[in-house]
């Protein structure tokens, strides 16, 4: 068993779960502020030569989990939990990969919130690496744009 | 405060820290086994269609944590452990992105492990995406890098 405690706090411009972008090709370039508690603060040293951060958080709002998730992404469609970003997880934690815009002291400004307000911060890495494109599968979230393409074609695809 | 407890544990060929590949250039290619406990199996579900994975797993050796880390691929120069991949985290939680080569029930057979045996997993998630390379910037790893190769350098860089 592990406790864990908030190491700061989001700013994000979204208050409720409903103005978070899901779905397909929704977008994350919202911008917020990753505010690091003070006892903390010494830990960000040398952050700023980065240029995208992971940022681990807690799902605040979860109560218990499933370990089947409908994702909106895929109209519904059952998939395990641990093959989505559902919120309702055996541990309720969330990871984003952030661009880091600047940083004022303890205060991180960042790109690419998907988090609600006031969600607590677990952990900042550095991020470091990339899979090459071609090496990626992405399973059942890649069948999805394949029927969401062909559904909202007016004719024969053309591609 | 969040309470979390493992879905399964990491199999992997390091018994003890010292076997893990650190610093500069280390390679992680190390195969592994990422055994979900029985009652958690069912999140699986549709996994395989995904080429990488991120695993959330807790730094189950680690007590306490240093605001200050002196990782060894930078010859002990100080950076806030927020720059680093140190254990001594204020929480600790440790990130890895693994590709997926196959899945026997509840055991995922995995590539990129950099965890020892037994580590207890909190989380997986799909990756799903990757920051293009020219838009990443790497901090001090990348300047530790420069360094590296000037002093290994036999006379003046070839490249």
């Amino acid at each position: 068993m592990f406790s864990m405690q908030p190491i700061g706090y989001v700013r994000s411009p979204f208050r409720v779960t409903r103005e978070i972008p899901k779905g397909l090709g929704a977008k994350h370039d919202a911008e917020g502020v990753l505010e690091i508690l003070p006892e903390f603060a010494e830990g960000l040293a040398d952050i700023e030569g980065f240029s995208h951060l992971y940022v681990i958080w807690g799902f605040h709002r979860a109560e218990g989990f499933d370990l089947t998730a409908t994702p909106p992404a895929d109209g519904g469609r059952p998939h395990g939990v641990f093959a989505t970003r559902s919120p309702r997880r055996p541990n309720p934690i969330g990871l984003t990969t952030v661009e880091l815009l600047g940083r004022d002291g303890a205060s991180l400004r960042v790109k690419g919130v998907d988090m609600l307000d006031g969600t607590p911060i677990l952990d900042i890495k550095p991020y470091l690496s990339s899979i090459p494109a071609e090496q990626l599968r992405r399973g059942w979230l890649a069948e999805a744009e394949v029927r969401s393409r062909t559904a909202s074609a007016p004719g024969p695809a053309s591609e």
